[in-house]
């Protein structure tokens, strides 16, 4: 369930008027930036940004980027982005820069099919190439077919569950993590191809087996990219909750924390399902998520988090 | 450009009693289902199955499998699916029977990436899995990891070419025709993730470069099943007619004649593109794709053919 809170009627003109009146003058007013965006939802933010277009010839978030400045302008910037657009950026932004895969992994193993596959869509529109053959050009060895299969994937969504290849194939993973140079390809192959349902009943196939669970068996090696990611991926596709309230956590508890984690988790959840994200996040750390946020961060930025998260007061 | 030849306006409910007629009394009137459903679009067909049931409350193409036999059956019963649907049925029965992957490989190539991703989502509704998940775990090695490419891609069908790219890459698959054993990957990689624009370009850097085709130099060991899907893939990709062309020519040439693939090309084609590949069959063969089936096939089986060639008479 989603945390923002928008009105049901909204006049775009008189929104678009606003955040006109908002960065137009000396100064500009943040409070009423916050106050307006953040409270409208993705098809809102969309009508608003035309509205803008259509009565002052201007692109909003060009505007908005050149007015606003630091973790509040990055938040705002991608609050602003349709949501499959702005997975493609996020996705071109780390392998341009950092070439941390774990943001593509997130989505990639988080969403639904049609979900990753608005991405890639999205990311053909803006980039003039495809996710996969960025991925395949970046990264390389079992990284890199991990990524491509991840990505690439369309998985069935249907309920059913083969039990005996849940054993089966938990028996493989074992092996695979034992060795994960000569059986990282079946380790991939099963993570990148089977039903989200169907993973779940062969990680616990494989708990029930040999009593430890696939993520704490593939801990051992915190430097090895490959295991990483593959952890990372386990948990996005089984328990998307609980990883990204670690995400969050991590975040939040990082020396100087890692704002461009919390703004990415809040933005992309904050109308999907950031009160199941707040619950869990509770249930952790005995401290709601937003005062979290509150004592962690300061000004406008904290200001829009909090607005996202529904606990502005 | 197609070849089926039919009416603007039909009346579904006519065609159902003109089917049920046909295969309702003693014998079956063949020559009435050929001069049905010879003659109906896509579109036009679903309407009749659903006419059919309306009216008899019986499944239409059910009725003709059991009244239907040999060549003329599978040509009528492969007509008679949704075209996606057609191609996951293919691609499973190839999976099933003879593990020869060329038939996927085939529309994984061919088809636009939507074409593709549909087929997919008829392999979900169909058999409860995905068409990856089931290349990976039937085929192995190389094989398994171009399938799977193939299979997966969403490629960007823009017409943007980078030269520069183009030169490089066919570097780098002048050293993968040498060693495929350890350049495989980086084949793998560039055909199942770049543009079909782009590969062109590419392989056109390629024989400017070494003075050969790339098919030309995969050809060189028939019996490497990597290397002959890997041909199939690139024809598939970038010269599309004339792969059919010679799909056509190697069936009707075969011994007893391949029926099988040349249903298959004129069933799956004749709505779309079969008019190109029959000038191509006559550029290569000076003698017409029509008259050449003619000669091979015989009875109703010939006629449905002919038909659906938009050449009966």
């Amino acid at each position: 369930m989603a945390t923002l809170v928008s009105p049901d009627h909204v006049s775009y003109d008189d929104d678009a008027q606003a955040l006109k009146k908002a960065i137009g003058g000396w100064g500009t007013d943040e409070k009423a930036i916050v106050s307006v965006l953040g409270h409208r939802t993705a098809a809102q933010r969309k009508q608003i940004k035309q509205a803008f277009w259509d009565r002052y010839q201007e692109d909003l978030i060009k505007r908005l980027e050149s007015e606003l400045t630091g973790d509040f302008e990055k938040a705002v910037y991608r609050w602003m982005l349709d949501a499959d657009d702005r997975d493609a950026v996020l996705a071109n932004v780390a392998m341009r820069k950092s070439l941390d895969y774990h943001v593509i992994v997130e989505f990639s193993s988080v969403y639904s099919a049609d979900e990753l596959l608005n991405v890639r869509k999205a990311y053909h529109a803006r980039y003039k190439k495809s996710l996969e053959e960025d991925l395949a050009t970046n990264a390389s060895g079992n990284a890199r077919k991990l990524l491509v299969g991840l990505a690439t994937a369309y998985r069935y969504e249907g309920t059913e569950i083969n039990a005996a290849l849940a054993k089966k194939e938990a028996d493989i993973l074992h092996d695979a993590v034992k060795d994960s140079e000569s059986h990282g390809e079946e380790f991939i192959r099963i993570v990148t191809t089977r039903s989200k349902t169907q993973l779940l009943a062969t990680f616990n196939a494989y708990r029930q087996l040999y009593g430890n669970s696939i993520t704490k068996a593939l801990q051992t090696d915190p430097a090895d990219e490959f295991k990483t990611l593959l952890r990372t991926a386990i948990r996005g596709l089984t328990e998307p909750y609980k990883y990204y309230e670690k995400i969050l956590r991590n975040a939040i508890q990082k020396r100087g924390t890692d704002e461009d984690a919390l703004t990415r988790v809040i933005v992309t959840r904050a109308e999907k399902d950031l009160k199941h994200i707040k619950e869990e996040y509770y249930k952790r750390n005995s401290v709601s998520l937003s005062q979290a946020v509150a004592k962690e961060t300061s000004g406008d930025y904290k200001s829009f988090l909090l607005a996202l998260l529904g606990d502005e007061k």
